[in-house]
C-alpha cells in the first residue's frame, strides 16, 4: 500500500512539474494559437542551398543509394535485374515547417510533452534507374530488356512530432562509450497519414515499352516507403544525440572583418 | 578585368540564390513579422527541468566551477585568497525566446541570413562562496579575514543571434579528424548590449563585515562576464557541430506501449 502510495506521489509531483513548466513559458496547450516557423525555414534552406552547391554530394548520395539497393537486392522480384542509380536531381525547392503546437504526449499520462509540426515538400527528387526485365519462363533469365525509367518524389506532406530529452529508457544498454549516453537527445517522427507522391517516366529517348515502367515504378516506390516507415514513421522515431550547446573555449571563433584579425580564436 | 567580371558575377548569383531562398520560404525580410518561439520555450523548459532533478550535476558543476577558478587564480586581486564555491543554486525558472526575426548577416553584402532572437531570464543562478580576505602589510597574508558570501545572476536579458552553415572559413585547419569537418554548424552569438545583473549578499549567519562583500562580488562578476564575453558575445561566437539528421538504422528506436514490444528495435 506504500508503495502505492509513493508511485502515486511521484506521478502526481511529475504531473505538477509538467504544470509548471507550461505555466512559466505561458503555455496553455489548450488555447494557445499554433506558431509559424518561417524563420526556421529560411535557416534550413539556406543549409540545403550549401549542400546543392556541393557537386560531390550527388555523387556521395548516389554511391550510397546504389549500394543501399545492393543489400535489398534480395527483396526485390525475380522479373528484374540489378537496379542501378545513373542520374539524380537533388530538387531546388524547400520544405516548408508550419503550424506548431505543443502537446501532451500520447501515452505519457500528462508526463511530457512534445511539439507537433506540419512540413510540406514540393519538389523534384528524382532517380534515373537503369535496370533490366527479366523473362524467367521457360528458363531463368532466358531473355532481357533493358529499361532506363526516371523516379520521383514531387510531393511531401507529414506531421511531425519533436521532443527534447535525456530519455534513458532509449539510451543503449550495451553502448561501451559512456560519453555518448549522457546529454540530451532529439527525438523526432512522423504521423502514418503522410503523403509521399510519385511520378514515374520513362528516361527521354529510351526504347522501353511503356507499359513496364509503373509496375517497376511501384516496386521502387514500395522499397522507398519502407525504408522511410521503417525508421522515422510512428511508433518508430528517430533518436539523435544532441551537442552541449554550453559555450566553451574551443567552441569560439571570432568574426573577421578586416584583414588585422584572424578567423579562429581560442 | 575578366576576373573582377568572374568576381562580380559569383557574387551577384550569390546574391540572387538569397532572394530565391527568400522567395521561396515567403519570407519578406522587410515585412515579415517577428515570430514567437513559445513551443521551443515549453521543450527547452522540459530539458532543463530534466538536468535540475539529476542531483549529481549540481556536484559536476561544482566540481567545474572549482577547477575554472583554480585556473583564474593568477588574475584574482591580491587580497584575495582561494575562492571556493561551496554551494549552487540552479534555478527554477526558465529562460524565455521570443520576438524572432530573419535578417541579412551584417558585413556579409546581403549573401548570408542569420535569425535574432531576444532571451530573457528571471531566475537565481546562485552560488555560495568561500574566501579570505587578506591583509598583506606590512608583510604578505600577515592576516585573513574569512569571507562567506553568495553572488546570484538574477537576471539576463539578451539578444541572440543564430544561423546555420558549413562554414567552412571556421573549420580548424588543424584538425585531423575529416569527418569532424564536414556536416553542418551553429552559430550563435550575444549582442554586445546584454544585460546580466548580479545580487551579492552575505552568506546567512556568516560574520563577515558588510562592506568587504561588495567588493569580493564585484571581483566574481567581472570574472563571469569575462567568462561570457570571451566566448560567446560579438564579435566572438560559439560554433558547434550538429549531427546528421538524416534517417538512419542505428538511430531508429520503437516507442514502447506495451510488453511485448522492445523499447530499442534496430
Amino acid at each position: 500500500k506504500d508503495q502505492l502510495d509513493l508511485a502515486d506521489d511521484i506521478e502526481g509531483e511529475r504531473s505538477r512539474q509538467i504544470d509548471t513548466i507550461l505555466e512559466k513559458t505561458y503555455y496553455n496547450v489548450d488555447t494557445h494559437p499554433s506558431e509559424s516557423l518561417d524563420w526556421f525555414n529560411v535557416l534550413i534552406a539556406q543549409t540545403i542551398q550549401q549542400f546543392r552547391e556541393e557537386a560531390w554530394q550527388k555523387d556521395n548520395i548516389m554511391h550510397s543509394l546504389n549500394s543501399f539497393i545492393e543489400r535489398k537486392a534480395p527483396e526485390l522480384p525475380s522479373y528484374l535485374d540489378d537496379i542501378k542509380i545513373t542520374e539524380l536531381d537533388i530538387g531546388d525547392d524547400f520544405p516548408i515547417f508550419s503550424n506548431c503546437r505543443i502537446q501532451y504526449t500520447p501515452n505519457s499520462n500528462k508526463k511530457k510533452l512534445e511539439a507537433k509540426i506540419d512540413i510540406d515538400l514540393n519538389d523534384r527528387l528524382a532517380v534515373g534507374v537503369e535496370t533490366k526485365l527479366l523473362l524467367n519462363y521457360p528458363k531463368p533469365s532466358i531473355a532481357s530488356l533493358p529499361i532506363n525509367l526516371t523516379v520521383a518524389i514531387i510531393r511531401f506532406q507529414a506531421c511531425l512530432t519533436v521532443s527534447l530529452t535525456k530519455a534513458e529508457e532509449f539510451v543503449s544498454i550495451a553502448s561501451s562509450d559512456d560519453d555518448s549516453d549522457t546529454g540530451y537527445f532529439l527525438i523526432f517522427s512522423f504521423a502514418p497519414e503522410y503523403r509521399m507522391e510519385f511520378e514515374t517516366d520513362s528516361l527521354i529517348g529510351a526504347r522501353s515499352k511503356l507499359e513496364n515502367i509503373p509496375k517497376i515504378g511501384r516496386v521502387i516506390e514500395y522499397q522507398i516507403k519502407k525504408w522511410f516507415v521503417e525508421r522515422c514513421v510512428e511508433p518508430r522515431f528517430q533518436f539523435v544525440k544532441l551537442p552541449s550547446m554550453w559555450p566553451r573555449s574551443r567552441n569560439t571563433r571570432k568574426a573577421e572583418f578586416d584583414d588585422t584579425e584572424s578567423p579562429k580564436d581560442n
